[in-house]
């Protein structure tokens, strides 16, 4: 077994940091039982662990191709594609209008976080297919719902995002692809780069969901719209009508996720591509800005599951290595025995599990956001979600390959050979730092539309609940270092505050430090209650039952308070002392 | 040009930090006067940038391969290698004896800086070749300098190490390969792996160092011998042997450095290989460690060089690339007036000036300690060279991954794809912190050998050595900020000395932070120093000339101290709080 699901950490998260009880009494979420919740844990771990684990390093090294103008994915993918399809595993937190279980989006992403432990090159697929489908259920109309939700929701077809364009990257309101009327559709021309999963084989039909522009438009994103733009558009009779007007032009050779077609999609060389409006003409980015943030938690996801998986590989591989001998011992000895290598697996493991605590809190604020019985808790929710979810997608992201490497790093030599394995997990974790929305990008939206726009009242309301978190007795000493860091953050959040209009520059060069911070510090509180629900319930029922939990769980939490905590720092240093010092140097000096 | 050798910023370090002319004026090395060093600077710069670099990516993408059972290099690479030689490039800082130049080690590594950047999986060879020649220089018997020194030095042969065997890694004590006497040579059989350039077509020869053990050895590394093993042994006449009995069995799929065999070599699949002698009998240790030393301040400048590459490609690109609008501006921008561009793109500047500075002051300590008029000034160096070249190989080796994947990042999505080469940059130097021993064993080392043996007293000195170094008005805040972290240096090394010896496993499992801090705070001393030398400078001449220079390096020295020495707080806090946590959780909870 190249991968165990960490059903036991994933459940506490759930149940102690995410309130899941409090969510399953809601009338929206009243199935979301924990014996359900047990059952689909415990079946989306046997489907990842013994279905798609095995699939990831030949995915790696064949990855995908096209071929003839058809992309092909790697051997077993499509067997095990219909397997996922065959289990319902896309329609867990959909509309059940359409398909859907409605069950929580916190459930659905810890399934997620496993089906991208297993099999990234895979599970991107039906990661942007779900997302896709939850914006469409919001921003499309009733036809576009009737003829394409059911069939992504079961996951007989998949959903492709096609945003960038070579000239628009992060700055996707400078996109050219044109969407002229045609009729009660329209005709889509233009070119996009970086599309995941734009082409494939393991379905007859690939919906994609194209940002364009129609014909005097607003300038920039104002004036962006968004199109659904099937492979094979659906009939009025409901039947699949003949191909559309476009195509994977090449793939890309990447770094990693090799299993995964990136494709350059082309649109519209002959007649133009049909397409239907989603939403309202130049309303475009509202939608894909739903689907955007589905995505963003979705990769932070990615970044905590290639963490885990990182984790479980060095952990087997430090076990069973022998070299040197132990500190006291005159036998040659694991090299899990050895100081450097074990402080290098507390990181690993600590990490993972904060990062975990993190994302599955903050996709809970969302369920929550939806389910609450009154408008006041509700936009409570949303507004957390909203703070907390550019710090899920980057802190997860550059966490997880800061975790992928120490795992190429305990392997020594052969962490560096391929064939082992680690290094594809260090290859694969590095696009989730970049793709929807670069971490940079992720703190400017942050510290712009988080936290200054709002003068920081969300975040100064997440301080407020943090510093008011109970105590516990054993952890006296953590709480007062917890609690130095939330006062270092709020410390901070004034700092920024407090600039001036002509000091917003500084405030922008130092966003991805502040949002290293916030990260930092909220899961350290995370960590914190954690250990201390686990000693509260150790001291309750007094039995040994999940002892060895408890212990775990207590020993990373007071690893990560004295190891990775102390970060903050630095970090609120870098803040509000370093701004200046990277703005001062003439762009010609570089 | 994909590569311009940093000349100006190299010149700058030797000579206001590792001072240059004060070693000028030692006898050892009076050719080395400011002309000579600029004119090999100069030229060593054209042949970086016009010969190796451009064989980088085409090293990369072809990778040598095992055919024949002959190792084939990529394209290009036999004809760079004869320019190479023909210019004489190995024999900078070898034994005038044998045909080299004599000049101080930190000039032959400033160049060496150069070939790395260019094309590190070229480099490696030289690099292990310069550093054998220089160890078989110390130890070698007089008929092993004669028969293989000068074609050593003049690049017609290459040198190979062979430590490491399958259960022999940083255990090299575990290792297997035996030799036994015959006649006044020795037959040597064993398979060695990780053998980097152990066979290819570059030269006719190779000449192999070898650890093994003697019939009756001594357990562990204390019987290991060391031998020369040369693929065609040379005969009493001066002429070339028959083939000697050795081979490379397979290559490594490895992460990078594709370029660069990593060998399975097989000694003595027939009659055994035919090996003299290097030093003692069970003395092999003491003279691989000479070598060793010399390879791990090799790699080291491999970080600091693939940072420097790396760093010139994001800035190019980040010139270039234009996407969204500057702050208070209309029109489109290139990324670099982005402020977490800019952001990124100083990080990686000023860390790779960093490295520079430790890494070139560090190996002129080595000068300094040949060089010295009395012994007690030689003794002195000694001992700084010893205690700082773990923390040249392992701070420089995992900042300049760091600076290799913010080189990724400033480059988006398409840092992601193979064909811009920013990725070569990260998969290449992922190696660094591995081989010549992991950065693990250099933080052990250091704290062990170079820290509690001599009770602190080298590092006391390099602390107080900090502590008077002369401040300048233009610094004041600077000044106190590295006065700040110098104070938490010398508290850190108080607490790591103040352990007792039931305490010595909380030590060791933060040697690692124990090391960046140091790293940390050592180069910020020099950063501030490299300032100061600016400033008085720019104030003696009064002129214009070189204020670009000099603004740019007072730029990156308030930017080291501002975003970079900060994490002292961290490191430190981990040291003296973190060993206890890394040690609480049982091996079997992981």
């Amino acid at each position: 077994m190249t991968y165990t699901a960490p059903v036991d950490d994933m459940r506490f998260v759930l149940d102690a940091l995410c309130d899941m009880g409090d969510l399953a009494s809601l009338p929206k979420f009243s199935e979301a039982t924990g014996d359900l919740v047990g059952q689909i844990l415990g079946e989306a771990g046997n489907l990842a662990a013994g279905v798609l684990a095995p699939l990831n390093r030949v995915g790696d090294e064949q990855g995908s191709v096209l071929e003839n103008g058809v992309v092909r994915t790697p051997d077993g993918f499509r067997d095990a594609y219909r397997t996922f399809k065959e289990g319902g595993w896309n329609a867990l937190a959909q509309d059940p209008a359409f398909g859907g279980m409605g069950l929580p989006n916190s459930l659905a992403f810890a399934v997620q976080e496993m089906w991208q432990s297993a099999n990234m090159g895979f599970a991107l697929n039906p990661l942007l297919t779900q997302g896709l489908a939850q914006a469409l259920a919001i921003h499309g109309s009733d036809a576009q719902k009737r003829d394409y939700l059911p069939k992504l929701i079961s996951g007989e077809w998949t959903g492709a995002m096609n945003l960038t364009e070579s000239q628009a990257g992060s700055d996707v309101g400078a996109l050219r692809t044109k969407a002229v009327r045609d009729g009660d559709q329209y005709r889509i021309t233009g070119q996009k780069i970086f599309i995941s999963y734009g082409d494939h084989d393991l379905t007859e039909n690939i919906v994609h969901l194209v940002l364009a522009r129609t014909p005097d438009a607003a300038p920039g994103s104002r004036g962006i719209s968004l199109f659904l733009v099937p492979k094979y558009p659906v009939l009025a009779d409901g039947s699949l009508g003949p191909a559309n007007d476009l195509r994977a032009v090449s793939l890309e050779e990447k770094l990693g996720i090799h299993a995964s077609p990136t494709c350059i999609m082309s649109f519209g060389d002959n007649e133009g591509a049909l397409a239907t409006l989603v939403g309202e003409e130049q309303g475009g980015m509202a939608c894909m800005f739903t689907l955007m943030n589905i995505a963003r938690l979705g990769v932070g996801i990615q970044g905590l599951a290639i963490g885990e998986r990182a984790y479980q590989q060095a952990r087997d591989f430090a076990r069973t290595r022998v070299q040197s001998r132990a500190a006291g011992s005159k036998d040659p000895a694991s090299i899990i025995k050895h100081p450097d290598v074990r402080r290098m697996l507390m990181e690993m493991r600590t990490q993972v599990e904060a990062m975990r605590a993190l994302a599955y809190r903050t996709i809970a604020e969302w369920d929550f956001a939806v389910a609450a019985g009154d408008e006041a808790a509700r936009t409570q929710h949303q507004d957390r979600l909203a703070l907390l979810t550019p710090v899920v997608k980057a802190w997860c992201t550059d966490l997880g390959f800061d975790v992928a490497s120490l795992g190429v790093q305990i392997h020594g030599g052969a962490g560096y050979i391929e064939e082992t394995g680690a290094a594809q997990h260090l290859r694969d974790a590095r696009i989730t730092s970049i793709y929807e929305g670069t971490n940079g990008i992720q703190a400017l939206d942050l510290i712009g539309r988080k936290v200054l726009r709002d003068k920081g009242a969300a975040l100064r309301a997440l301080i407020a609940e943090m510093r008011a978190e109970p105590g516990h007795s054993d952890f006296y000493d953590l709480h007062g270092q917890l609690g130095q860091a939330i006062e270092e953050l709020d410390a901070t959040l004034s700092w920024i505050l407090d600039r001036g209009e002509d000091e917003q520059t500084l405030i922008l060069a130092t966003a991805v430090p502040f949002l290293h911070l916030t990260g930092t510090v909220v899961a350290g509180w995370l960590m914190l209650k954690a250990a201390v629900a686990m000693a509260a319930a150790v001291n309750e029922t007094g039995s040994e039952s999940g002892t060895d939990f408890a212990a775990a769980k207590i020993a990373t939490s007071r690893f990560y308070l004295a190891n990775i905590l102390p970060r903050y720092r630095a970090l609120a240093a870098q803040v509000t002392g370093g701004g200046e010092t990277i703005m001062a140097m003439d762009d010609r000096l570089f």
